[in-house]
Protein backbone atom coordinates (compact mmCIF):
# COMPACT_ATOMS: atom_id res chain seq x y z
CA UNK A 1 0.00 0.00 0.00
CA UNK A 2 1.33 3.55 -1.04
CA UNK A 3 0.91 4.84 2.92
CA UNK A 4 3.03 2.51 3.76
CA UNK A 5 5.71 3.47 2.02
CA UNK A 6 4.72 7.10 2.80
CA UNK A 7 5.37 6.38 6.25
CA UNK A 8 7.84 4.07 5.79
CA UNK A 9 9.95 6.95 4.54
CA UNK A 10 9.23 9.35 7.58
CA UNK A 11 10.12 7.01 10.02
CA UNK A 12 13.79 6.68 10.98
CA UNK A 13 15.93 4.10 9.64
CA UNK A 14 16.23 1.03 12.12
CA UNK A 15 19.94 1.49 11.70
CA UNK A 16 20.01 5.09 13.39
CA UNK A 17 20.83 5.17 17.05
CA UNK A 18 19.35 4.91 19.37
CA UNK A 19 17.97 1.47 17.45
CA UNK A 20 15.87 -0.43 19.44
CA UNK A 21 14.02 2.77 19.46
CA UNK A 22 13.78 3.14 16.16
CA UNK A 23 12.69 -0.47 15.32
CA UNK A 24 10.10 -0.26 18.11
CA UNK A 25 8.61 2.55 16.62
CA UNK A 26 8.73 1.04 12.86
CA UNK A 27 7.38 -2.18 14.57
CA UNK A 28 4.59 -0.30 15.46
CA UNK A 29 3.70 2.03 12.62
CA UNK A 30 4.21 -0.05 9.60
CA UNK A 31 2.83 -3.53 8.98
CA UNK A 32 -0.70 -3.01 8.88
CA UNK A 33 -3.63 -1.17 10.70
CA UNK A 34 -6.48 0.69 8.03
CA UNK A 35 -4.72 3.52 8.09
CA UNK A 36 -8.62 5.60 7.67
CA UNK A 37 -7.16 8.85 8.59
CA UNK A 38 -4.61 8.85 6.11
CA UNK A 39 -7.58 7.79 3.58
CA UNK A 40 -9.45 10.64 4.84
CA UNK A 41 -6.88 13.18 4.69
CA UNK A 42 -6.24 12.20 0.85
CA UNK A 43 -9.94 12.69 0.31
CA UNK A 44 -10.13 15.97 1.62
CA UNK A 45 -7.12 17.07 -0.33
CA UNK A 46 -8.51 15.51 -3.26
CA UNK A 47 -11.62 17.91 -2.70
CA UNK A 48 -9.04 21.16 -2.52
CA UNK A 49 -6.84 20.13 -5.31
CA UNK A 50 -3.60 19.82 -3.07
CA UNK A 51 -0.35 18.88 -4.18
CA UNK A 52 0.13 15.24 -2.98
CA UNK A 53 3.15 15.85 -0.87
CA UNK A 54 1.38 17.91 1.19
CA UNK A 55 -1.01 15.63 1.90
CA UNK A 56 1.45 12.49 2.38
CA UNK A 57 3.07 14.59 5.25
CA UNK A 58 0.04 15.39 6.67
CA UNK A 59 -1.74 12.32 6.46
CA UNK A 60 1.24 10.58 7.85
CA UNK A 61 1.56 12.87 11.00
CA UNK A 62 -1.90 12.36 11.94
CA UNK A 63 -1.72 8.74 11.45
CA UNK A 64 1.94 9.18 14.02
CA UNK A 65 -0.49 10.34 16.37
CA UNK A 66 -2.74 7.82 15.80
CA UNK A 67 -0.23 4.43 16.33
CA UNK A 68 1.12 6.49 19.42
CA UNK A 69 -2.00 6.74 20.87
CA UNK A 70 -2.85 2.83 20.11
CA UNK A 71 0.91 1.92 21.66
CA UNK A 72 0.60 3.67 24.91
CA UNK A 73 -3.17 2.43 25.14
CA UNK A 74 -2.21 -0.77 24.82
CA UNK A 75 0.18 -0.75 27.88
CA UNK A 76 -0.76 -2.54 31.00
CA UNK A 77 -1.70 0.69 32.92
CA UNK A 78 -3.89 1.21 30.66
CA UNK A 79 -6.00 -1.15 28.15
CA UNK A 80 -3.60 -4.19 29.00
CA UNK A 81 -3.68 -5.83 25.15
CA UNK A 82 -1.24 -8.65 24.08
CA UNK A 83 -2.62 -8.09 20.39
CA UNK A 84 -3.04 -5.30 18.06
CA UNK A 85 -3.22 -5.91 14.11
CA UNK A 86 -2.80 -9.66 14.71
CA UNK A 87 0.37 -8.72 15.99
CA UNK A 88 1.86 -8.95 19.71
CA UNK A 89 1.29 -5.14 21.45
CA UNK A 90 4.71 -2.77 21.09
CA UNK A 91 5.36 -3.61 25.12
CA UNK A 92 4.75 -7.43 24.71
CA UNK A 93 7.39 -7.42 21.55
CA UNK A 94 9.74 -5.25 23.39
CA UNK A 95 9.20 -3.43 26.75
CA UNK A 96 6.94 -1.54 28.61
CA UNK A 97 9.27 1.08 28.89
CA UNK A 98 10.30 0.93 24.92
CA UNK A 99 6.85 0.98 24.35
CA UNK A 100 6.09 4.17 26.52
CA UNK A 101 8.95 6.10 24.78
CA UNK A 102 7.93 4.66 21.62
CA UNK A 103 4.80 6.75 21.86
CA UNK A 104 6.43 9.61 23.35
CA UNK A 105 8.92 9.36 20.43
CA UNK A 106 5.92 9.42 17.13
CA UNK A 107 4.16 12.59 19.25
CA UNK A 108 7.44 14.35 18.69
CA UNK A 109 7.63 13.12 14.61
CA UNK A 110 4.89 13.60 13.45
CA UNK A 111 4.92 17.52 14.75
CA UNK A 112 8.57 17.51 13.21
CA UNK A 113 7.02 16.60 10.03
CA UNK A 114 4.76 18.94 9.74
CA UNK A 115 6.92 22.01 11.14
CA UNK A 116 9.49 20.97 8.37
CA UNK A 117 7.71 19.98 5.39
CA UNK A 118 5.51 22.11 3.60
CA UNK A 119 2.09 21.48 4.03
CA UNK A 120 0.63 24.53 3.03
CA UNK A 121 0.76 27.62 0.54
CA UNK A 122 1.48 30.07 3.54
CA UNK A 123 3.87 29.89 6.30
CA UNK A 124 1.13 30.99 8.65
CA UNK A 125 -1.59 28.77 7.43
CA UNK A 126 1.01 25.84 8.38
CA UNK A 127 1.42 27.66 11.69
CA UNK A 128 -2.59 27.22 11.88
CA UNK A 129 -2.50 23.44 10.73
CA UNK A 130 0.14 22.60 13.77
CA UNK A 131 -1.83 24.01 16.20
CA UNK A 132 -5.06 22.38 14.76
CA UNK A 133 -2.59 18.73 15.32
CA UNK A 134 -2.04 19.74 18.72
CA UNK A 135 -5.06 20.38 19.92
CA UNK A 136 -6.85 17.61 18.25
CA UNK A 137 -3.99 15.43 20.29
CA UNK A 138 -4.16 16.67 23.49
CA UNK A 139 -6.75 17.20 26.54
CA UNK A 140 -9.13 18.97 24.66
CA UNK A 141 -9.07 16.32 22.05
CA UNK A 142 -7.63 12.82 22.00
CA UNK A 143 -5.95 12.35 25.35
CA UNK A 144 -8.54 14.28 26.94
CA UNK A 145 -10.77 11.55 25.22
CA UNK A 146 -9.16 8.57 26.72
CA UNK A 147 -9.38 10.28 30.43
CA UNK A 148 -12.97 10.61 29.70
CA UNK A 149 -12.87 7.05 28.50
CA UNK A 150 -10.97 6.11 31.79
CA UNK A 151 -13.09 7.86 34.21
CA UNK A 152 -16.25 6.02 32.66
CA UNK A 153 -15.49 2.05 33.12
CA UNK A 154 -17.89 0.94 34.96
CA UNK A 155 -20.45 3.71 35.43
CA UNK A 156 -23.83 4.07 33.79
CA UNK A 157 -23.32 6.88 31.30
CA UNK A 158 -26.41 8.52 29.08
CA UNK A 159 -25.75 9.58 25.35
CA UNK A 160 -24.60 12.68 25.42
CA UNK A 161 -22.15 11.88 27.39
CA UNK A 162 -20.97 8.93 25.25
CA UNK A 163 -21.08 11.28 22.72
CA UNK A 164 -18.55 13.62 24.72
CA UNK A 165 -15.94 11.23 25.12
CA UNK A 166 -15.79 9.94 21.44
CA UNK A 167 -15.90 13.39 20.20
CA UNK A 168 -12.87 13.58 21.98
CA UNK A 169 -11.31 10.35 21.95
CA UNK A 170 -11.36 9.55 18.04
CA UNK A 171 -13.35 12.61 16.84
CA UNK A 172 -10.94 15.17 17.01
CA UNK A 173 -8.15 13.15 15.14
CA UNK A 174 -10.45 12.63 12.54
CA UNK A 175 -11.20 15.73 12.21
CA UNK A 176 -8.15 16.75 12.52
CA UNK A 177 -7.43 14.65 9.13
CA UNK A 178 -9.89 15.99 7.41
CA UNK A 179 -9.26 19.69 8.15
CA UNK A 180 -5.38 19.43 7.38
CA UNK A 181 -5.90 16.97 4.28
CA UNK A 182 -8.40 19.90 3.32
CA UNK A 183 -5.70 22.75 4.08
CA UNK A 184 -3.47 21.36 1.64
CA UNK A 185 -4.92 22.80 -0.94
CA UNK A 186 -5.24 26.43 -1.89
CA UNK A 187 -8.80 26.74 -2.92
CA UNK A 188 -11.31 26.09 -0.34
CA UNK A 189 -13.52 28.81 1.64
CA UNK A 190 -14.46 29.33 5.10
CA UNK A 191 -17.81 28.12 3.96
CA UNK A 192 -16.36 24.90 2.45
CA UNK A 193 -14.30 24.45 5.58
CA UNK A 194 -17.19 24.20 7.99
CA UNK A 195 -19.21 21.80 5.05
CA UNK A 196 -16.29 19.74 5.35
CA UNK A 197 -15.95 19.85 9.06
CA UNK A 198 -19.69 18.73 9.27
CA UNK A 199 -18.50 15.81 7.36
CA UNK A 200 -15.58 15.20 9.73
CA UNK A 201 -18.17 15.24 12.51
CA UNK A 202 -20.34 13.17 11.44
CA UNK A 203 -18.12 10.88 10.00
CA UNK A 204 -16.11 10.41 13.61
CA UNK A 205 -18.91 9.45 15.61
CA UNK A 206 -20.20 7.15 12.67
CA UNK A 207 -16.98 5.26 13.03
CA UNK A 208 -17.38 4.89 16.82
CA UNK A 209 -20.89 3.65 16.26
CA UNK A 210 -19.68 0.97 13.70
CA UNK A 211 -17.03 0.28 16.31
CA UNK A 212 -19.27 -0.60 18.63
CA UNK A 213 -21.67 -2.88 16.39
CA UNK A 214 -18.15 -4.68 15.21
CA UNK A 215 -17.13 -5.05 18.83
CA UNK A 216 -20.29 -7.13 19.49
CA UNK A 217 -20.68 -8.91 16.59
CA UNK A 218 -17.08 -9.62 15.06
CA UNK A 219 -15.29 -13.07 16.22
CA UNK A 220 -11.83 -12.09 17.41
CA UNK A 221 -9.70 -13.51 14.61
CA UNK A 222 -11.52 -11.22 11.82
CA UNK A 223 -10.98 -7.97 14.27
CA UNK A 224 -7.19 -8.77 15.11
CA UNK A 225 -7.80 -8.11 18.19
CA UNK A 226 -9.87 -9.31 20.95
CA UNK A 227 -13.41 -9.05 20.61
CA UNK A 228 -16.37 -7.97 23.19
CA UNK A 229 -13.60 -6.75 25.27
CA UNK A 230 -15.58 -3.67 25.99
CA UNK A 231 -18.51 -5.41 27.70
CA UNK A 232 -15.98 -7.57 29.41
CA UNK A 233 -14.56 -4.39 30.83
CA UNK A 234 -18.03 -2.79 31.45
CA UNK A 235 -17.21 -0.28 29.28
CA UNK A 236 -20.37 1.31 28.25
CA UNK A 237 -20.88 1.61 24.35
CA UNK A 238 -23.70 2.80 21.78
CA UNK A 239 -25.01 -0.86 21.42
CA UNK A 240 -25.30 -0.99 25.35
CA UNK A 241 -26.87 2.32 25.90
CA UNK A 242 -29.13 1.97 22.46
CA UNK A 243 -29.37 -1.72 21.44
CA UNK A 244 -28.01 -3.23 18.03
CA UNK A 245 -30.85 -2.04 16.06
CA UNK A 246 -31.05 1.81 17.51
CA UNK A 247 -27.59 1.43 17.33
CA UNK A 248 -27.46 0.75 13.71
CA UNK A 249 -30.08 3.28 12.60
CA UNK A 250 -27.90 6.14 14.75
CA UNK A 251 -24.74 4.95 12.16
CA UNK A 252 -27.24 5.07 9.19
CA UNK A 253 -28.47 8.81 9.88
CA UNK A 254 -24.63 10.25 10.90
CA UNK A 255 -24.13 8.15 7.24
CA UNK A 256 -26.36 10.55 5.44
CA UNK A 257 -25.79 13.46 7.51
CA UNK A 258 -22.02 13.46 6.24
CA UNK A 259 -23.26 13.11 2.86
CA UNK A 260 -25.74 15.54 3.14
CA UNK A 261 -22.28 17.98 3.90
CA UNK A 262 -20.51 17.26 1.04
CA UNK A 263 -23.49 17.86 -1.79
CA UNK A 264 -22.34 21.64 -2.50
CA UNK A 265 -18.90 20.04 -3.52
CA UNK A 266 -20.23 18.08 -6.47
CA UNK A 267 -17.78 15.12 -8.20
CA UNK A 268 -14.63 16.64 -5.79
CA UNK A 269 -16.06 15.30 -2.88
CA UNK A 270 -16.19 11.72 -4.58
CA UNK A 271 -13.80 9.87 -2.50
CA UNK A 272 -14.70 11.63 0.96
CA UNK A 273 -18.46 9.90 0.12
CA UNK A 274 -16.67 7.00 -0.67
CA UNK A 275 -14.61 6.73 2.46
CA UNK A 276 -18.21 7.48 4.36
CA UNK A 277 -19.79 4.64 2.58
CA UNK A 278 -16.54 2.42 3.46
CA UNK A 279 -16.56 3.04 7.75
CA UNK A 280 -20.41 2.45 7.64
CA UNK A 281 -20.37 -0.76 5.92
CA UNK A 282 -16.42 -1.87 6.74
CA UNK A 283 -16.73 -5.82 7.49
CA UNK A 284 -13.94 -5.47 10.12
CA UNK B 1 8.41 33.18 40.84
CA UNK B 2 7.70 34.58 37.47
CA UNK B 3 7.91 31.59 35.42
CA UNK B 4 5.08 29.77 37.40
CA UNK B 5 2.31 32.37 36.82
CA UNK B 6 3.28 32.28 33.01
CA UNK B 7 3.15 27.94 33.07
CA UNK B 8 -0.22 28.64 35.05
CA UNK B 9 -1.82 30.71 32.31
CA UNK B 10 -1.08 28.44 29.89
CA UNK B 11 -2.04 25.72 31.55
CA UNK B 12 -5.72 24.20 30.86
CA UNK B 13 -7.60 24.83 34.04
CA UNK B 14 -8.62 22.29 36.70
CA UNK B 15 -12.37 23.44 35.94
CA UNK B 16 -12.18 22.36 32.21
CA UNK B 17 -12.88 18.67 31.01
CA UNK B 18 -11.92 16.58 31.80
CA UNK B 19 -11.15 17.98 34.94
CA UNK B 20 -9.27 15.38 36.83
CA UNK B 21 -6.37 15.08 33.68
CA UNK B 22 -6.12 19.18 33.64
CA UNK B 23 -5.87 18.64 37.47
CA UNK B 24 -3.17 16.23 37.19
CA UNK B 25 -1.56 18.40 34.35
CA UNK B 26 -1.55 21.44 37.13
CA UNK B 27 0.40 19.15 39.69
CA UNK B 28 3.10 18.21 37.70
CA UNK B 29 4.07 20.95 36.23
CA UNK B 30 3.01 24.05 38.59
CA UNK B 31 4.85 24.39 41.99
CA UNK B 32 7.98 24.03 42.36
CA UNK B 33 11.43 22.56 40.27
CA UNK B 34 14.30 24.55 39.51
CA UNK B 35 13.14 25.72 36.25
CA UNK B 36 16.44 25.66 34.27
CA UNK B 37 15.33 25.30 30.83
CA UNK B 38 13.08 28.35 31.41
CA UNK B 39 16.24 30.63 32.85
CA UNK B 40 18.17 29.53 30.25
CA UNK B 41 15.87 30.38 27.62
CA UNK B 42 15.13 34.15 29.28
CA UNK B 43 18.70 34.62 29.51
CA UNK B 44 19.21 33.80 25.74
CA UNK B 45 16.04 35.77 24.48
CA UNK B 46 18.09 38.87 26.35
CA UNK B 47 21.12 38.46 24.17
CA UNK B 48 18.85 38.73 21.40
CA UNK B 49 16.59 41.76 22.60
CA UNK B 50 13.63 39.02 22.16
CA UNK B 51 9.69 40.68 23.33
CA UNK B 52 8.95 39.00 26.50
CA UNK B 53 5.57 37.25 25.35
CA UNK B 54 7.94 35.61 22.89
CA UNK B 55 10.66 34.31 25.17
CA UNK B 56 7.70 33.21 27.64
CA UNK B 57 5.92 31.25 24.73
CA UNK B 58 9.20 29.61 24.16
CA UNK B 59 10.11 28.83 27.96
CA UNK B 60 6.81 27.36 28.53
CA UNK B 61 6.60 24.90 25.67
CA UNK B 62 10.20 23.50 26.65
CA UNK B 63 9.54 23.33 30.56
CA UNK B 64 6.57 21.87 29.83
CA UNK B 65 8.57 18.99 27.20
CA UNK B 66 10.52 18.74 30.75
CA UNK B 67 7.83 18.14 32.99
CA UNK B 68 5.99 15.60 31.02
CA UNK B 69 9.51 13.84 30.68
CA UNK B 70 9.75 13.39 34.22
CA UNK B 71 6.45 12.39 34.68
CA UNK B 72 6.73 9.60 32.30
CA UNK B 73 10.33 8.63 34.23
CA UNK B 74 8.91 8.95 37.26
CA UNK B 75 6.35 5.62 35.81
CA UNK B 76 6.89 2.08 37.53
CA UNK B 77 7.74 0.62 33.95
CA UNK B 78 10.79 3.61 33.81
CA UNK B 79 12.60 4.88 37.16
CA UNK B 80 9.49 4.11 39.56
CA UNK B 81 10.08 6.59 41.40
CA UNK B 82 7.56 7.88 44.77
CA UNK B 83 9.20 11.29 44.81
CA UNK B 84 9.77 14.51 42.49
CA UNK B 85 10.09 18.23 44.19
CA UNK B 86 9.08 16.85 47.73
CA UNK B 87 5.94 15.64 46.39
CA UNK B 88 4.11 12.44 45.35
CA UNK B 89 5.05 11.60 41.94
CA UNK B 90 1.91 12.12 39.59
CA UNK B 91 0.90 8.65 38.90
CA UNK B 92 1.13 8.21 42.98
CA UNK B 93 -0.67 11.19 43.77
CA UNK B 94 -3.13 9.98 40.88
CA UNK B 95 -2.75 6.74 38.93
CA UNK B 96 -0.83 5.59 36.50
CA UNK B 97 -3.17 5.65 33.14
CA UNK B 98 -3.64 9.77 34.10
CA UNK B 99 0.10 10.01 34.43
CA UNK B 100 0.75 8.32 31.11
CA UNK B 101 -2.12 11.06 29.67
CA UNK B 102 -0.60 13.77 31.93
CA UNK B 103 2.60 13.50 30.04
CA UNK B 104 1.13 12.37 26.26
CA UNK B 105 -0.96 16.20 27.30
CA UNK B 106 1.71 18.38 28.00
CA UNK B 107 3.76 17.55 25.04
CA UNK B 108 0.48 18.30 22.97
CA UNK B 109 0.35 21.19 24.53
CA UNK B 110 3.91 22.78 24.39
CA UNK B 111 3.32 22.50 20.70
CA UNK B 112 0.61 23.94 20.54
CA UNK B 113 2.00 26.99 22.32
CA UNK B 114 4.27 27.61 19.95
CA UNK B 115 2.45 27.09 16.65
CA UNK B 116 -0.44 29.31 18.31
CA UNK B 117 1.41 31.86 19.69
CA UNK B 118 3.73 34.70 18.13
CA UNK B 119 7.38 33.33 19.07
CA UNK B 120 9.54 34.86 16.25
CA UNK B 121 9.32 37.71 14.08
CA UNK B 122 8.60 35.39 10.75
CA UNK B 123 5.61 32.74 10.66
CA UNK B 124 9.09 30.80 8.47
CA UNK B 125 11.19 31.10 11.59
CA UNK B 126 8.70 29.61 13.69
CA UNK B 127 7.87 26.95 11.90
CA UNK B 128 12.03 26.23 12.04
CA UNK B 129 11.77 26.90 15.87
CA UNK B 130 8.71 24.21 15.72
CA UNK B 131 10.98 22.07 13.84
CA UNK B 132 14.20 22.41 17.02
CA UNK B 133 11.86 21.23 19.31
CA UNK B 134 10.51 18.73 17.70
CA UNK B 135 14.00 17.32 17.57
CA UNK B 136 15.34 17.81 20.75
CA UNK B 137 11.83 15.83 21.98
CA UNK B 138 12.06 13.39 20.57
CA UNK B 139 13.77 9.89 19.08
CA UNK B 140 16.75 11.81 17.95
CA UNK B 141 16.83 13.66 21.45
CA UNK B 142 15.44 13.53 24.78
CA UNK B 143 13.33 10.34 23.80
CA UNK B 144 16.44 8.78 22.44
CA UNK B 145 18.01 9.53 25.13
CA UNK B 146 16.12 7.79 27.67
CA UNK B 147 16.36 4.54 25.32
CA UNK B 148 20.10 4.72 25.16
CA UNK B 149 20.25 5.45 29.12
CA UNK B 150 17.92 1.81 29.45
CA UNK B 151 19.66 0.13 27.44
CA UNK B 152 22.52 1.02 29.46
CA UNK B 153 21.56 0.04 32.70
CA UNK B 154 24.02 -2.58 34.64
CA UNK B 155 26.75 -2.16 31.13
CA UNK B 156 30.23 -0.54 31.64
CA UNK B 157 29.87 2.73 29.41
CA UNK B 158 32.98 4.57 28.00
CA UNK B 159 32.94 8.18 28.59
CA UNK B 160 32.19 8.93 25.02
CA UNK B 161 29.23 6.68 25.55
CA UNK B 162 28.07 8.15 28.25
CA UNK B 163 28.66 11.62 27.01
CA UNK B 164 26.25 10.46 23.86
CA UNK B 165 23.52 9.17 26.09
CA UNK B 166 23.31 13.02 27.87
CA UNK B 167 23.55 14.89 24.68
CA UNK B 168 20.82 13.25 23.66
CA UNK B 169 19.01 12.55 27.29
CA UNK B 170 19.54 16.13 28.94
CA UNK B 171 21.94 18.13 26.26
CA UNK B 172 18.79 18.63 23.58
CA UNK B 173 16.08 19.88 25.53
CA UNK B 174 18.62 22.59 27.39
CA UNK B 175 20.06 23.42 23.67
CA UNK B 176 16.94 23.89 22.50
CA UNK B 177 16.23 26.37 25.47
CA UNK B 178 18.50 28.64 24.30
CA UNK B 179 18.24 28.38 20.35
CA UNK B 180 14.44 28.67 20.69
CA UNK B 181 15.21 31.79 23.00
CA UNK B 182 17.66 33.43 21.01
CA UNK B 183 15.44 32.97 18.09
CA UNK B 184 12.76 35.15 19.66
CA UNK B 185 14.95 38.28 18.67
CA UNK B 186 15.59 39.72 15.37
CA UNK B 187 19.01 40.24 15.71
CA UNK B 188 20.88 37.29 16.03
CA UNK B 189 23.53 36.41 12.86
CA UNK B 190 24.32 32.71 12.20
CA UNK B 191 28.02 32.86 13.76
CA UNK B 192 26.46 34.27 17.11
CA UNK B 193 23.75 30.94 16.89
CA UNK B 194 26.59 28.90 16.67
CA UNK B 195 28.50 30.64 19.60
CA UNK B 196 25.23 30.24 21.57
CA UNK B 197 24.84 26.83 20.19
CA UNK B 198 28.30 26.03 21.50
CA UNK B 199 27.52 27.44 24.88
CA UNK B 200 24.65 25.35 25.41
CA UNK B 201 26.03 22.07 24.48
CA UNK B 202 28.83 23.27 26.72
CA UNK B 203 26.62 24.07 29.66
CA UNK B 204 24.35 20.85 29.23
CA UNK B 205 26.85 18.90 29.79
CA UNK B 206 27.86 20.50 32.52
CA UNK B 207 24.34 20.52 33.74
CA UNK B 208 24.53 16.02 34.02
CA UNK B 209 28.28 15.98 35.52
CA UNK B 210 27.38 17.99 38.21
CA UNK B 211 24.03 15.90 38.50
CA UNK B 212 26.37 13.29 38.97
CA UNK B 213 28.49 14.84 41.53
CA UNK B 214 25.28 15.29 43.30
CA UNK B 215 23.74 12.46 43.25
CA UNK B 216 26.51 10.97 45.55
CA UNK B 217 27.01 13.55 47.33
CA UNK B 218 23.45 15.01 48.42
CA UNK B 219 21.15 13.56 51.14
CA UNK B 220 18.11 12.79 50.82
CA UNK B 221 16.33 15.81 52.15
CA UNK B 222 17.96 18.53 49.72
CA UNK B 223 17.29 17.03 46.34
CA UNK B 224 13.73 16.30 47.15
CA UNK B 225 14.32 12.82 45.43
CA UNK B 226 16.44 9.59 46.45
CA UNK B 227 19.86 10.29 46.42
CA UNK B 228 22.32 7.55 45.15
CA UNK B 229 19.65 6.34 43.26
CA UNK B 230 21.77 5.78 39.68
CA UNK B 231 24.37 4.30 41.81
CA UNK B 232 21.99 1.52 43.51
CA UNK B 233 20.45 1.26 39.98
CA UNK B 234 24.01 0.41 38.46
CA UNK B 235 23.82 3.28 35.82
CA UNK B 236 27.04 4.81 34.20
CA UNK B 237 27.72 8.27 35.77
CA UNK B 238 30.75 10.32 35.44
CA UNK B 239 31.56 10.15 38.78
CA UNK B 240 31.46 6.22 38.40
CA UNK B 241 33.42 6.41 35.25
CA UNK B 242 35.91 9.20 35.83
CA UNK B 243 36.04 9.11 40.01
CA UNK B 244 35.22 12.37 41.90
CA UNK B 245 37.76 14.46 41.43
CA UNK B 246 38.14 14.06 37.23
CA UNK B 247 34.32 14.51 37.66
CA UNK B 248 34.52 18.00 39.27
CA UNK B 249 37.47 18.78 36.82
CA UNK B 250 35.51 18.30 33.57
CA UNK B 251 32.82 20.48 35.03
CA UNK B 252 35.39 23.36 35.40
CA UNK B 253 36.33 22.76 32.18
CA UNK B 254 33.01 22.96 30.44
CA UNK B 255 31.99 25.61 32.41
CA UNK B 256 34.93 27.52 31.01
CA UNK B 257 34.08 26.47 27.44
CA UNK B 258 30.73 27.96 28.35
CA UNK B 259 32.05 31.44 29.31
CA UNK B 260 34.35 31.52 26.29
CA UNK B 261 31.90 31.04 23.59
CA UNK B 262 29.76 33.91 25.22
CA UNK B 263 32.45 36.87 24.92
CA UNK B 264 32.10 37.94 21.86
CA UNK B 265 28.92 39.11 23.11
CA UNK B 266 29.90 41.48 25.99
CA UNK B 267 27.57 42.32 28.89
CA UNK B 268 24.48 41.22 27.10
CA UNK B 269 25.75 37.99 27.51
CA UNK B 270 25.61 38.54 31.60
CA UNK B 271 22.44 36.53 32.57
CA UNK B 272 23.86 33.23 30.51
CA UNK B 273 27.54 33.48 31.97
CA UNK B 274 25.20 33.67 35.80
CA UNK B 275 23.71 30.66 34.52
CA UNK B 276 26.52 29.18 33.67
CA UNK B 277 28.15 30.00 36.95
CA UNK B 278 24.64 28.99 38.80
CA UNK B 279 24.41 25.30 37.41
CA UNK B 280 28.09 24.69 38.10
CA UNK B 281 27.69 25.86 41.84
CA UNK B 282 23.98 25.28 42.38
CA UNK B 283 23.67 23.62 45.91
CA UNK B 284 20.91 20.80 45.27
Amino acid sequence: MRMEEVLEQFLPSSELAPQRLHQAMRYAALGGGKRVRPLLAFAAGELSSAPLARVEAVASAVELIHVYSLVHDDLPCMDNDDLRRGKPTCHVEFDEATALLVGDSLQSLAFQIVAERPIAHSPSLQLEMIRLLALAAGSRGMAGGQAIDLASVGKTLNQTELEFMHIHKTGALIRAAVLLGAHCGDGVDSGQLDAVNHYAQCIGLAFQVVDDILDVEASTATLGKTAGKDAENNKPTYVSILGLNAARELAQELHQNALSALVEFGDQANRLAQLADFILRRPF
